[in-house]
This record gives structure tokens, C-alpha cells and sequence, in this order.
């Protein structure tokens, strides 16, 4: 299998002026899931038998990702990623505004590496691709000024902020393997699928996670009053006391950060938003399974994918 | 001959989420030369007798070169672009990163409609040029901090953040239009030639140009210490007691803006700088015509852009 970590580094970052390219080595080596071009690679293995087709794709995915990463970052003011300061504050801003328009470039010049005959159709792909993860921020940005956002137009923001790139993943992955056209659009499904489950479960982590393997501190959500889909479910259920009591905290300035958790997750208990969620999950994942099971391929074969998404939302089975 | 602003209006900027889709419009309809898609269309009616096969490379051109002005705008904390107040200022500073990633998007989905045949060449052109403008921005930002960078240094800096677009607008519009190779090659470099003809005059303008028609103030180079060929070339050509006055003023913190222009413009002509920096402009210019002459188009054609480099430098011939 081939190493993306290997591949990224191989691609050079030593190049003049350091301080345009310094900051980019820091960023893409700092680890990372590497989830989008594990899943181009692995569905163009799928349909081809080999990787390798899908290697531009893949470091083009991981290179924009971790591109809209940086200038995300920059947008939240957010001192720390993947346990190292940020390139905004090891650096400064007009640093991480500027190398990540260069990770933009260094994207689209890994699609140079596309035959000519399929290099139109992955232009159109991943350009669809950055347009909705642009709307997708946007919108972040709108919802947070705004009390009354609805579970489908948050769906809708989660959807194209992490979702699309999970489906043009699997979709490029499988177009440059010469997959039926039909099985390209069904990837590209699996993807967005996967994308909205593994956002909804990250929702629920961050009140019902365990300390020990979430990684981020239980309910920094609920104290930053972050938007997620377990409080807008809550909003929407709670009445009378309930809601007088959730919209209390939500208007609180002064409060005991431990205190906080408590209570609203004790309120969200009340309200049975923790099952509501799970059902979503249940849902995206079962839809993800399903659109596999439908694939043109081998099962030995479509189970590569189901490892991945088993893993991805760490499920035992 | 196409309308290049009636062509940026038709590619609908009323589209949701409007927090992303007004900053760009707003850009777009601020006007400016227009000159990148102004390039690439003449050398593609030049070449076959048809501007129209250039007008997605030349709408590419314009939403990126506008997209660098808005990022270099907040980078810069710039408060007005062409006598309206800029992104960062009208929105805030995180929508201006957020449009100009959509703007580059943009510009790479114009690119969507060149054909199949040229679109791997199209491609690679649009990304060695975005990369180019990343690199001579970050020197820019560099030599901001330094005051011993030479003649040599500056003038690479300009030709990235410059002259490098003006290249590949006449290159690309060449290419679409099916010119022979060599000619491509001698496109780009025409535009090169122009750019760094056009960037030295700036700061040859910012000196000693006319007050009514230079559009900025006189002297708000010297004001600000911004580097430019006048200032290095003065540096390097000074001694004693007029290397003293000309550092002086570099770092004297409190001054009469009026006497630092009057006294630091009479140390330049005392070193004969103008004409020095003239030299550079006609040299440039010169180049740029002797190519123009190579070109294997009738003169008629070559004529035409011959008359669009006159209006670039302010000559009556």
C-alpha cells in the first residue's frame, strides 16, 4: 500500500523562499488522519486492482484539506492543531493566508499529474468540491451569529463543509480507476454519507465521549456554546422549564465551566437527545453500508471500504 | 471585441450563500484595468482572427488577479482598492479569506471550459503563474524588513508578483488561439518585459509623475520608505554625506511628509536616479517591441498589441 506521509514529504518543501514553503512542510507534517486520500486510494484499488492511478487525486485531497485547515485556523483565531501551535501563531497571519494560497496551487498541480482524457471531469470534481467547502464555511460563519439555525440547514452546513470532500474522495478515486459511471456517482453517496455520520458522532462525542479515547476535553461544545446537532435537537424538543433552563446557559457569561457540562448534558439526558443522534448515525452509516453493498465489485473488495468506515466511526461491527 | 466587464457580470455572483457571493461581485464590478484579460484576448485574435476562444482563460485571469489584490488588501490591512473602501474593511477580514478562496475556485472553474486538447497546458500555465505571484508576494513581505536588498533581488520580486501574469495572459491567449510554440514562448515573455516596464515606471511615477494624472499622491513611496528601484538604486549609487541624508531619512520617525518628499526626491536627482530608472523602461520596452517584431502574425496584428503596450507606458509612440 502506498504511504501518504512518504509521498507528501517526497514532494519537496526545501524549495526557496523558505518562508512561503516552511509553513507548509510544518502543516502537512504534522500527521493527521489522512482519511480523504485513504479513500481515493482505496477505491481506485477496488476497481483497478492498484493504487497508484489515484496518487495525484490523493495528495491533491490531503494538500486542499489540510489547506482550508490552515486558513480555518487562521479565521477561528485556533492556537493549537493536532497538539502543535497553529501556522498563525508560529508564524503569523499574513504567513498562513499567504502558504495556504500556495497548498490552493500545489493542489491543482498535483492534477497535473491526470491523464488528458480524465483530467477535464476530476477539474470539474474537485473544483465542486472546494465551491461547496467555501459555502460550507460560510455558512459556519453565519450560523454562529444565529440562535434559530434548523437541523436541516445545519445538516445541510455539515454536509458540504466535511461532507463533499469525504465523497469526492471515493468518487475521484474511483473515476481514475475506470469505475462504471454509475459506481462513481453511488462512491461519491458513500462518501457524503460516511461524512454526516462521522459529524453527527463527533457532536456526541464531545457530550457522551469517553475522557480517555475522545482526545478533545468532554463538552467544549457546551461551554463555548458551539452549534451541533445535539443542541439544535435540544432547542427544538425542549419546552417550558426545559428550554427556559438550556437558553439560561446559552445567555450565561459568568458561570463554573464544570457546572455548565453537567446540567445541560443532564438536560440533554431529559430530553433523550443522545438517542435521537445515535439514530442519525445509525441512519448515515446504514445508508453508507447499503450504497456499498450495491457496488460493482468483488465483496472482498467492497469490505476494504467497510473497514474504513467501521474504523472511522469506531464501531466493533 | 468582447466587453470583459459584461462578461464578469454574466457569470451570476446572486447566488447563496450571498456572504460569499457579494464581496466577490463587489471586486468585480470595482472596476480596474482590466488589462490581464484585455492581453490574453488580443493575442488570441491575433492568432486567428477571434477573441472568443480566450475568453475563459481571460475571465480566469481577472478573478484571480482580483482575488490576489483582496488577500493582498487584508495582508496589508489596505483600507481602499480603486476609491471604494476594501473587503476587509466593508465585511471583515475573514470574509475577504474566505471570497478570494472562492475567487481562486472561480478562476479554476472558468478553466472547466477550455478543451479537452489544451487543458493540460492551459492548466499547468494558470498553476506555474499562481505560483510565481505566491513566491514574489512573500518576497515582497521579506524585503519589507530588510534594507540591503539589491537591484537584482527587486527586480525578480516584481517580475513574480508582477510581470508573471502579464506573461501568462498573452501566453495563454496565444495558445488557446493554436500559435506556434515559439510564439507562445515569445508571448510570454513580452508580457514579462511589459510588466517589469510598467512596474519600474510606477515607481518612477510615484517620484516625479504629474499630480493630475498619476491618480495617487506624489510621493507616497518616499513617505512610507516602501522599497522601490528609485530607492535601491539611490542606496547603491550614494556615498558620504548623501548616503547619510538619503538613511536619515529612512529612519527618522517624526518628520514633515512635505520636506522628507522635497528633500529625498533633491537627493535623487542629485544622484541622477531618474534617468537611470528611465534607462530600465526603455530597455524593457524595447525588448518587449523587438519581440512584438518576431512575432509570425502580419504586422497589422502585431500593431495591435504594439498599441496596447504604448497606453501601458504613457507614450504618444
Amino acid at each position: 500500500m502506498i504511504d501518504i506521509n512518504e509521498e507528501l514529504q517526497k514532494l519537496d518543501w526545501q524549495r526557496e523562499p523558505r518562508g512561503l514553503y516552511a509553513p507548509i512542510a510544518y502543516t502537512l507534517d504534522s500527521g493527521g488522519k489522512r482519511l480523504r486520500p485513504t479513500l481515493a486510494l482505496t477505491a481506485c484499488e477496488m476497481y483497478c486492482g492498484d493504487a497508484q492511478p489515484a496518487l495525484p487525486v490523493a495528495l491533491a485531497l490531503e494538500i486542499f484539506h489540510n489547506f482550508t485547515l490552515l486558513h480555518d485556523d487562521v479565521m477561528d483565531q485556533a492556537p493549537v492543531r493536532r497538539g502543535k501551535p497553529t501556522v498563525h501563531v508560529r508564524w503569523n497571519d499574513n504567513t498562513a493566508i499567504l502558504s495556504g494560497d500556495q497548498m490552493m496551487t500545489e493542489a491543482y498541480m498535483q492534477l497535473e499529474r491526470i491523464s488528458p482524457e480524465q483530467l477535464p471531469e476530476v477539474l470539474r470534481i474537485f473544483n465542486r468540491m472546494a465551491n461547496g467547502i467555501w459555502c460550507g464555511q460560510q455558512l459556519d460563519m453565519e450560523f454562529e451569529k444565529r440562535e434559530d439555525v434548523g437541523v436541516d440547514e445545519y445538516l445541510e452546513m455539515i454536509r458540504l463543509k466535511t461532507s463533499v470532500l469525504l465523497g469526492a474522495a471515493l468518487q475521484l478515486g474511483g473515476f481514475v480507476a475506470h469505475a462504471p459511471e454509475e459506481d462513481v456517482q453511488t462512491l461519491y453517496r458513500i462518501g457524503e454519507q460516511l461524512g454526516l455520520a462521522f459529524q453527527v458522532q463527533d457532536d456526541l462525542l464531545d457530550v457522551w465521549g469517553d475522557p480517555a479515547t475522545f482526545g478533545k476535553r468532554i463538552g467544549g461544545d457546551i461551554v463555548q456554546n458551539k452549534k451541533s446537532l445535539v443542541q439544535i435537537l435540544a432547542l427544538q424538543h425542549a419546552e417550558g422549564d426545559t428550554l427556559l433552563a438550556l437558553q439560561g446557559w446559552l445567555h450565561r457569561q459568568n458561570f463554573v465551566e464544570e457546572q455548565k457540562i453537567r446540567e445541560v448534558t443532564a438536560l440533554y439526558d431529559a430530553l433523550g437527545i443522545r438517542s435521537l443522534c445515535e439514530a442519525r448515525v445509525e441512519e448515515y452509516t446504514a445508508s453508507a453500508m447499503r450504497d456499498i453493498d450495491c457496488l460493482s465489485v468483488p465483496d472482498e473488495e467492497k469490505e476494504k471500504l467497510r473497514v474504513i468506515a467501521r474504523n472511522l466511526l469506531n464501531r466493533k461491527n
